[in-house]
């Protein structure tokens, strides 16, 4: 059974004429002889508006409760997207995270998929119809609605698909991954392929196309993915596998060269903290990140370099929004530990690098701070994986250092991609033809 | 366990501040000592929008994918019911239909239910915890979910009761049953008590309190109703059993003796068919009726008379916004039938005294023509049953029969009531004290 996943987010659903036109995507792949199961989230801004809901009668909902509560927005939306396929003579049967198995632990509110038995939704399928899903949520053992948390519906859509050995299609309002933002880098190209690590480290510094934690599972089970634009048709059979040019694959690397940067990722609204003149003894490191976990308060890049004998500067990143609550818990750790001095900026952004081809490839970073000199943008700090090379930069900087990056590594030309054949690589489960990927 | 059901409707819970008045109620029976279970409607008028919804997408939406939509209303409810109990100190945890274990027949839009499984709810119960429960739904052995229909929630309710052998309180905008509709007889007086019969009669003949298919499980089960308002405070322990005064009860009818008339319904927007002439051949009802009933188009009273040798006048009513789509239908039967003459009214009411002491007493409908001839009133037609008279009247002189027979019957006089002690005659789950009821 050749089946395919196809995931609807909350901004391809927020009328009725949108569904109708995610509903010809899902009937694009009926007339190409696919199975279809499609997962979708709630409608718009609906997740939001619940919440407030939530909050006129109590300041912090219990978080059983609130999952009860959103777990509504995507149930509206399945049985609205089975009513639109109906509407279009689809057969289609809409099942609840309960309803289709979806087994999650207890922790309310950002719960995990433990396991899915796929039994009512394969009699769906193979009784030829379509079964819509909600996204976002699953039930416990014991009968309790939870809600997967940030990146749900995403990571529903894979764990599906991973589990029916089909492949996972993300609908977006854009067409797919793109070499930068278009909006900062006008010439950025659309990806035909982009490798699961690629899409994380992306996803990590501010690419908001596909969430990091549902690409973990599809490089894990190896789901091949596709980001295709949610209201926008698409070619019969003939371009539906890996000779499809439309939109942007994710998969594992193949055995082909990478390229050494294939995206460029501006992250604004960057605050960093730096503590200066901190005595480096053990455990000091716990003190000054423990208070602010504690406070939920989420760090991004930690640089640790030397000040003199046996004293540190500690540095790191993180949301500018979060900054104003964490500054009185900076300023107390900063007491605790003794340090010399702290800093507090909040005028940054992160410029990211990411390339698979970096992990062969000598000499990439200097060609990229080599790009940011010569365009005069000044680095602040710099953090690197081994297939990502990130600059901090003052936000006046930021646009113009991706415009840099973008043109020394020549992504402004067409048809750039990093993965060969994702899907052929990924077991087999799509035809492997000749095609636009195989040529370059 | 002392088990009170509270059921909260769709007005009662419109929005924030409501919930937390309805919640007070809630606090008054944990105050009281009582172990609570509550069901809730949807948010004002949420059922509503949510049809609308789906008929946005398709005329006439499938019925198993607008029970998955519509169910979402009442969920919202039970979390929002949960986390404003919650804000107050209050124990709460909310359960859809599914998961309350209330298992439906698969007949979606008007489930029935065919079992409830309160293992979950006692749990909750027994742990000093408030059960709140999503009224108008449930779920069927394969797990896909229902609504109950018209009176779904006042039925879950009353079901839920029963099988917690509790007693059942239902919450309205109004505070209890009255003798008359304060509208249209200012001298109404509230009802302490009513018997089950004579709630059904009123309920069919236009009284909204409580739906009839409620009223008919109560009876079924022996469950003790109490009517109350969902927005007014009550008095402590002393004042929440027999004796409390507020509201009212709806039980068996006692021994003691029964009121003749406990009251009169008025139902407006009653339109009349008559078809005149008609050959009395075996069948000819049927050729009448099956046609409408295909339709769709509910009739209500019938009335079958001689106008000659083997030739009869069927008379019924329908609702008035009935009448125009029944009309070709009529005609057509008409024809079909051979009747001589068809006479369409569509400005009548429909003016009903309801009263279990009609059983035993004499010489009440003779009272009533008189009332009505006083008043210069003119009788179109007359129904009955065993505790109820019925006449259609035109419109115009509606308000005034209701007004003729409630002095006739002397119902503006206070402590009306026809059930002497329906609480403890429902076996003795209350206290039963010497009280208003008991002086009567």
């Amino acid at each position: 059974m050749n089946v395919v996943v196809q995931k609807f987010g909350g901004s391809s659903v927020a009328d009725a004429e949108k569904f109708r036109l995610c509903a010809e995507r899902v009937a694009e792949a009926i007339s190409a002889g696919e199975r279809v199961c499609v997962v979708v989230s709630a409608m718009g801004d609906a997740t939001d508006d619940l919440i407030s809901l939530a909050e006129s009668v109590i300041d912090s909902p219990d978080k059983r409760e609130l999952d009860q509560l959103l777990a509504t927005g995507e149930q509206v939306s399945i049985a609205m997207m089975a009513l639109t396929l109906k509407g279009m003579g689809i057969n289609a049967t809409s099942l609840t995270g309960a309803q289709a198995a979806i087994v999650t632990d207890g922790v309310f509110g950002r719960a995990g998929i433990v396991s899915i038995d796929t039994r009512r939704v394969n009699q769906i399928l193979e009784a030829g119809g379509v079964a819509v899903i909600a996204g976002f949520q699953g039930v416990t053992e014991t009968g309790d609605i939870t809600t997967l948390g940030r990146g749900g519906s995403d990571t529903t859509a894979v764990a599906l698909a991973a589990k029916l050995g089909g492949r996972c299609e993300i609908f977006k309002d854009v067409d797919g991954v793109y070499t930068a933002d278009p909006r900062v880098e006008p010439t950025a190209q659309r990806l035909n392929t982009v490798s699961y690590d690629e899409m994380l480290e992306a996803a990590a510094m501010g690419s908001q196309v596909v969430h990091p934690r549902a690409v973990e599972m599809a490089k894990r089970f190896s789901v091949p993915v596709r980001v295709l634009h949610s209201h926008r048709p698409r070619g019969g059979r003939a371009q539906r596998d890996q000779s499809d040019s439309t939109g942007t694959w994710v998969g594992p690397e193949s055995g082909m060269e990478m390229r050494a940067v294939s995206s460029v990722v501006l992250k604004k609204n960057v605050g960093r903290v730096s503590l200066r003149g901190v005595v480096n003894r053990t455990g000091v490191q716990s003190e000054v990140f423990g208070p602010l976990a504690a406070a939920h308060l989420p760090v991004d890049d930690i640089i640790q370099e030397d000040d003199g004998p046996n004293t540190i500067n500690v540095t790191f990143t993180m949301d500018r929004k979060d900054l104003k609550e964490a500054t009185p818990i900076i300023h107390r750790i900063a007491h605790d530990i003794g340090a010399a001095a702290v800093r507090i900026d909040n005028g940054l952004s992160t410029v990211s690098a990411v390339g698979a081809g970096m992990r062969t490839q000598a000499g990439v970073a200097s060609r990229l701070f080599e790009a940011l000199a010569g365009a005069g943008v000044k680095v602040e700090n710099i953090t690197t994986s081994e297939i990502r090379i990130s600059c901090v930069v003052v936000d006046a900087d930021g646009q113009r250092a991706v415009q840099a990056i973008h043109r020394a590594f020549n992504l402004h030309e067409p048809t750039a991609g990093t993965v060969a054949d994702a899907a052929a690589a990924a077991g087999g489960l799509l035809e492997s033809k000749p095609g636009v990927a195989a040529a370059r």
